[in-house]
């Protein structure tokens, strides 16, 4: 057994879904521990939110600059921090890390501006420093599977690509929003430009780069406030152009009765098409040119050597949410540990979303925003 | 029994789908019989044509002129002319008819132009005709209960629309096309300005309208020609602005590998959801807010009324095509009989796709033809 | 175009679905008109629908036995007679057309008796006459790709066979019956010994032994008579074994709440699997050992020729019961005109259901009760 | 936090899938930690996964009757011991700790004979034993959905039971079997007198029976041994009889090619039908009777109270078999912390699968041999 790591965490505390998974995810995979955080602002939610973790009372933080600056000058100082707050806390959070040397996991939308983000790529790259953004739905082996396809040109070169992620949780949410009871996603300051294109529309933009490796040249987007108690976008739609003349449309909705939470990808090339549906995450449709579409089940034999990597589980039982995390904490463990064993790291080799991928989602929503503040005019992305 | 009623058909001859299609949906009703056409400009063909469909011989005619002369100078004449032809014949063909008082059927897209559309109307209402416009899918028994349910406000008001119509049929045809070997749907001059998006986006424009009456103030609209024998545009992406405040995407692809015909329209209100796919006509998904989403299935007995009356056999035996142009032409059929009558007939109240709705597909992918060609900008609808 | 050809039809008169789908199918078909009828012992009721269906009232019966006879003496006789009664007419019927030389086309269940069936075959043999017995499901196109597939070996040796057929729509109906007011298929002096495992169970055995070539040895079987006014089965299992090895279940139900009339067949063998729902009759899957599971789609250039010859309209556009129905009768009527050719039959190459398969169903049915009646024990079927 | 609970695991050593499956359970519940094991009976195995799993070398045991005896005498004892070995250790290992007073959590079938069982539920109840048979489709939030939904009354009185499980991973596995090279799950002395049968069949048994509170009166199975290298049967089809009335089928195999691991169960009542596949066990299909099948999904606001005790993660989120089997643990934990504080314990209030489900497992799969054995006849459950 090789010596267990150590990871720290900044947001996440009582009441916090997405804490608690990428917790869970970490335990799935059995080789890291948490042994600090800061956890909240309140002293005492974020000592009871150690005490129910187990994490040394002398570990519980109440601010992430004083997390930042105690661990970084810790000899046994955690080999990463998960950064699952509000958004407005990002940047500043993942700077203090970094800046201590602290390699940082961080959820998505990385941060407000483009800006932002490459300032957090300089400080990383002067400490050498890995960062990883968990753009979740990378972590699926269909995901993986569906990367590898596309680069062994099973679906030939790429047309058209649709992608969509519609929920409908916010309806009843919009309904209990008030002047002064509002989230901190009904406020831009804490949000960011963007509300559904940021949090949802960003999971496409990277699912389809991730996968597919392009790039996008130039977008008109929409966006709808619907509902009263609405504040910011709920429901967005854009066309896309990408470099090398493919083109798509995506949209993202959290008004659309009757989705859950239904990120669904289709990639269409010349040869093929695949198909990839968030909520059957055990499953990718292929459609071969002239034949039958076809049902790839996770785990099956005849997947790749890359998607089956990660299966955990025989075809057929069911992975889903927590795996995905756990798979992207599967990439970024073993990079740390090269890291740590002195050899070369190479970020892209390692499978997980990385900071570059989440400076493209910023620059994504921000352009998305841009265009609809135009009239929905077409607006170009840089190189 | 009524007196059976009489038609003829232009277009339609050997080796063309769709109108043995309209011949067997008529057959089924079992009201009409067909009397005369003009199937070929090929005087052997056409003569082969009337003989195989039991047709007198002293009603083959060699061009639509002639046919609409001779029919309309006749005691007996038809009760209405089927128009199968190639775009660009349905608009002489359609006037040469009206200006004899003959009513007609008409396939998609009715014509070239707003204007040409306005000049049949003109004529149509001068001469007292009936015109149906074959829609086909507005035929299906759940597309006519999709329809009841908006006007009983099942869904509330409506926010956003999803449109897509994906086929491949048109790849492995590209790569046959020839300079000197071109079929007419490849020619702008006999096809229109636009192939996927007249041949398939008028159908999404034409089922959003008739089922929830909503009108496109404004698109922005991207036209792609993949592959290398392409002329027109066979990738369809366009984003829509509905008046009254709702948004939709569009997409139609003829080079999307893996889908058959798969037209699929999904309608959002502010109290539930509606979702149609063309290729599983015999049901609905009726998502109301709040509740598991429920599947209507045709048939049932909880259907309203107004689907009711287009059921022909009992829930779980399925429906098609064929059934689909039936119900238009029972609905038209029921027009004609009120016509004859010497009733008042208005057509929107019979239920089959109106001359109205036919100019709105024509204002629809001109529209987006233009927008394409400034850029994919936006552009306004009239009035 | 040959000329045409000439039906009668017993039963079917108003208010008899089927009746009105048989006429559809050969009007979908159009080399066949219907020119006599028995639509009703009632006399009023039988001329009343000659007139609405345009058939000539000198032709107009109100017994089969003086329909028989009096076609029996035309010289311009009628080709066939579709015989649509409840089941009790089946036998006298069909013999006493089949003792005039009339070809007939028959509802299945065929009779009450194995008896009945080898005598209607004596008789038939007799006297020339074709025989088909309306299985309709072997009708859709992807039951012959089905079939084709199996003849050309893809999956291998059959192992297990799992067929169901659930509907519901006998509970309304249920709560409706009193003891005066019965219909015939509550009745068993009017429909037979079995109900459900006549109706529906037969369809399941056809259907496999048509696709398959399997016969079933012996079987045990169980019948439920479930709800109030249950006089005959309405939920049946089966246990079965076929000739060669293969085992299998079966399962029809009336009273299956939330099913329409889901006839559904798996076939297992040693190489591959298919699986075909009689509601998405436009598909067939087809999972080969140690591969992916694959949606074949009707139309398809993939298809056998076999399948092929039966499609009547293009991919993506649904055909349904009717032409399931119309494809038989397109078999029968090749027969039909090779017969007046004077050309050798053999009815089982045309692809129709034969009076041999119409025994071998009232065989299963027959013995599916004896089993019952033995307290579900094993019943041996005969060779 | 309350204080931590400590396990022990007998098998689940290198290379077994399960035993890494309860472990990650454990840990996504994130409130009991592994302490000491028998994974192998080869000293240097164990000694390695101890290593490994960063358990206390001095509590690696190399047979489960030493670490049964070693931990039986500590005071800091394990709270309870996973048995994950093959099948015919179930009994023996179970016996060694409950002899020691240590709670048992056992993998089914939980032995060879009910004599077996009726052994270990008089031992666990001496020594005052808590003990859960991880039946694993019990812990699924949708199978808790469905419980309540029967309790409630949703679907009336039970009329019909249809329940499946095929599987085709066994069709590779028997090509490389050999007399020299058989695993333990092909020799009849280690797995018990049936496989597939065992394996799957009581899976079903137990999932309906655990739903609908339903009790099997008696059978009728029969048992195919399809391909060269098979000993035990790998495909198994029963006709069912419950007490009072209800009739079903089941259906295992191992040979079903297309199949992962698929059970399904569909439960008809006289007001409604459920219907659960394990391969999407995020989702409950509930057809009430007269109205559309709705689709249920986990994690939405109209779930029962009891079923939302279990959602970890929100709607369109997917969780999979490790949260089922976490589930288990949760109810068993809840259990083991209510004895441990001295409360009365009624095993079967809390939710997990008991041993007298355990036994009714054991009885129902030796009673479809006994069937097999006599011929597929008919065979009586004990009272």
């Amino acid at each position: 057994m090789s010596a267990r790591l150590k990871y720290g965490m900044v947001g996440g505390g009582p009441g916090a879904f997405i804490g608690a998974v990428h917790r869970a995810a970490i335990r799935l995979n059995n080789e890291a521990d948490l042994v600090c955080g800061n956890f909240s602002y309140l002293e005492s939610e974020c000592n009871e939110a150690c005490a129910e973790l187990g994490v040394d009372p002398a570990r519980s933080y109440y601010t992430f600059e004083e997390m930042a600056k105690a661990e970084g000058a810790r000899e046994d100082k955690i080999d990463w921090v998960v950064i699952v707050t509000p958004n407005f806390f990002h940047y500043p959070a993942a700077k203090a890390f970094l800046e201590q040397g602290i390699n940082v996991v961080c959820e998505k939308p990385l941060c407000f501006s483009v800006e932002q983000g490459l300032d957090l790529k300089r400080i990383a790259k002067a400490n050498g420093c890995l960062f990883a953004v968990t753009y979740t739905y990378t972590g699926h082996v269909m995901t993986r599977e569906a990367r590898q396809l596309v680069r062994d040109g099973v679906i030939g070169n790429i047309r058209m690509v649709m992608g969509e992620y519609p929920q409908d949780w916010l309806l009843d949410a919009l309904e209990t929003i008030t002047e002064d009871n509002k989230p901190w996603r009904a406020d831009p300051k804490l949000s960011g430009r963007g509300a559904s294109v940021a949090d949802l529309g960003t999971h496409i933009e990277n699912w389809v780069h991730y996968v597919t490796g392009l790039k996008i040249e130039k977008l008109a987007c929409n966006l709808d406030v619907f509902g009263e108690g609405g504040v910011l976008d709920n429901n967005v739609e854009a066309l896309i152009k990408f470099k090398g003349g493919a083109t798509g449309m995506y949209w993202t909705s959290q008004v659309a009765i009757g989705f859950d939470n239904a990120l669904k990808v289709r990639i269409f090339g010349d040869k093929g098409t695949l198909e990839f549906v968030q909520e059957e995450n055990n499953y990718l449709k292929v459609s071969p040119r002239g034949k039958p579409p076809q049902i790839y089940s996770r785990g099956s034999g005849y997947l790749t050597d890359e998607a089956k990597k990660y299966v955990r589980v025989p075809t057929g039982h069911p992975e889903g949410l927590t795996e995905a995390y756990a798979n992207i904490y599967l990439d970024f463990a073993a990079a740390v540990r090269d890291k740590k064993a002195g050899l070369m790291v190479n970020e892209e080799d390692y499978g997980y979303p990385t900071l570059e991928q989440g400076i493209g989602g910023v620059e994504f929503y921000n352009k998305c925003v841009d265009s609809h503040e135009a009239g929905a005019a077409w607006v170009t992305l840089d190189d």
